[in-house]
């Protein structure tokens, strides 16, 4: 059973209830009750009206409102009455009630936000989007377990290829923190690693080439990058759209291309995707972006849901752990776990 | 006078004199003689056949190899022979050429490299691109003046807006690096500030949107940002083709659009801005993209001789001065200066 926040969507809690019918899997929502008539047979719902806002401190927000929709269906997650959570709310709001309520993964530093990019052609994911602006080298590398074991199990990529974001392709280049990192994967690579297959540095040029399927770096850098690719498509799109419809001819030509450029937007929705994924918890938790309609909250629930089926917080968690990458104080491996 | 290195330029220094001539700008070509035959009746030659390529450590070969092109340049440059340098080459070595000879404005922390980025409206420019992977806050503010009085030179905006390049629009957001350089901006948009309007935080949508003026960031996120900038359009106008290219009925269409999509690339052609500038020093530097051919060339000998007949260098000292943001040990108003 997933949990679903059905608040704070910008569609409405309605719009999140025909994402869970559409989805057809089972699946715990909360919000407000009123609203959430169109959930589909395989729903229970949770009348939880209480919403906390993007323009809230969200762990504040968090601590002091254990009503809010968020906050209880975290908690649902965290007593195992449900098994991952959705929403489409504020990411510092998810993000605080996932980290108090599920927590984190023992041995894990920092979870990290993912997001699967809208690049042409096969998935690459970005990890962090956000989370944590600031970061050292053992959270980088730990990202590199985190989104490798999110590529296995839910896109069945059997081992992925890890690319450190920098200034250029040379080891030599970026800051400290990142050639300091790039020498701890590089020895994990020369040491044999199975999870993933450390490609050394990528470029901003690389995001959506697909040149690897996973791309490390901070949050600040990798939020600015994601925020960047997201405009730069959307502007061009309209640039193009307003081209088009000047004088005869061109229009004729929009109209005869319209189709072909319609399988093109469809092939980078990020609908289909379902929103970006918090890594490194105890158990799966899916932010969809605040603007989805049914078909995206129907991707999102999916997502969370072949999440748990292929055991990717089991995995991630085996995977640090024989990698020898937790933080320190806790087993650096899994014999010494036992 | 312009300072021109021909050698480094991906098509040649050929190339670079057919810029040169284009330009119709006065300039001391620098570069193999029997390659520049085709240099126009402004420029001089001096025979320089030495590349420092972009493998090499680029303050080392700039130091032991007096001989090379831009190391000769820049010197025609530091000695006052010529005004202002462009250069195709690495822009590793360009940079340290310019440190080492050229020499950075008196007070100033760190030079930093400028783009102006191909944004469909207006012009912004982007810096730190990548001369400085880390930086403090009092770096970022002189960006601020940096960026400000290049586009008050040499784009002729009036008093630029100013952004600061985060992961949310809110003050509260971004690095503690971020947010001092925001509250050290809006201290001084308080107190009056005249060259340039401090807009507060953008985050990477703004980029390609062309909220403001001036964008200042770290040299790490700004090389990402612009190479995702991009990349994005390149990777999306060779899905467009391929997509029109699919089926008759879209082919034709394809036709018909052809020109209005011209006219769009045409728009944001980098080679219409010149390339990237390197802002901070005593003299106008313009380091020219490698894959530019004599247009490209042509635009950066024209910019860098607009940013000398505009004074660029001399108002940047004077605004930096004035607004007491000098290093330290240097001069903190312009009467402390005289």
């Amino acid at each position: 059973m997933i949990a679903v926040d059905a608040n704070g969507a910008d569609r409405g809690p309605a719009a999140v209830a025909a994402g869970v019918a559409r989805s057809g899997v089972e699946a715990l929502v909360f919000g407000p009750r009123e609203a959430l008539a169109e959930c589909g047979p395989r729903a229970e719902i949770v009348h939880a009206p209480t919403l906390i806002g993007g323009d809230e401190e969200p762990a504040l927000a968090v601590r002091s409102r254990p009503e809010a929709s968020i906050v209880q269906a975290a908690e649902a997650v965290a007593e195992g009455r449900c098994e991952a959570l959705v929403s489409a709310g504020a990411t510092g709001a998810v993000l605080a009630a996932a980290l108090l309520r599920i927590k984190r993964l023992r041995g894990v530093h920092r979870p990290a936000l993912a997001v699967v990019l809208p690049t042409l052609e096969r998935p690459t994911l970005l990890l962090d989007a956000g989370a944590n602006v600031e970061v050292r080298p053992e959270h980088l590398v730990q990202f590199a377990y985190l989104g490798a074991c999110f590529m296995q199990a839910c896109m069945g990529v059997e081992r992925p290829r890890v690319g450190l974001l920098s200034v250029g392709e040379e080891r030599a280049k970026g800051t400290p923190d990142v050639l300091e990192a790039h020498r701890r994967l590089a020895e994990r690579a020369e040491a044999g690693e199975r999870t993933f297959e450390f490609h050394g540095n990528v470029e901003g040029f690389d995001l959506p080439r697909a040149t690897v399927d996973v791309v490390v770096t901070d949050g600040f850098t990798g939020n600015v990058a994601l925020k960047v690719m997201e405009s730069t498509s959307a502007e061009l799109g309209r640039a193009i759209r307003q081209q088009l419809a000047r004088g005869v001819l061109p229009r004729v030509g929009g109209l005869l291309v319209r189709a072909p450029l319609r399988r093109l937007r469809e092939r980078i929705d990020p609908e289909r995707i379902g929103g970006a994924i918090l890594l490194g918890l105890r158990k799966p938790v899916i932010v969809a972006h605040g603007s989805f309609g049914p078909v995206g909250i129907a991707s999102a629930i999916r997502l969370a849901r072949r999440a748990v089926d292929e055991q990717m917080v089991e995995r991630t968690a085996a995977a640090l752990a024989a990698a020898g990458v937790l933080r320190s104080g806790v087993g650096g491996s899994v014999a010494q776990q036992r």
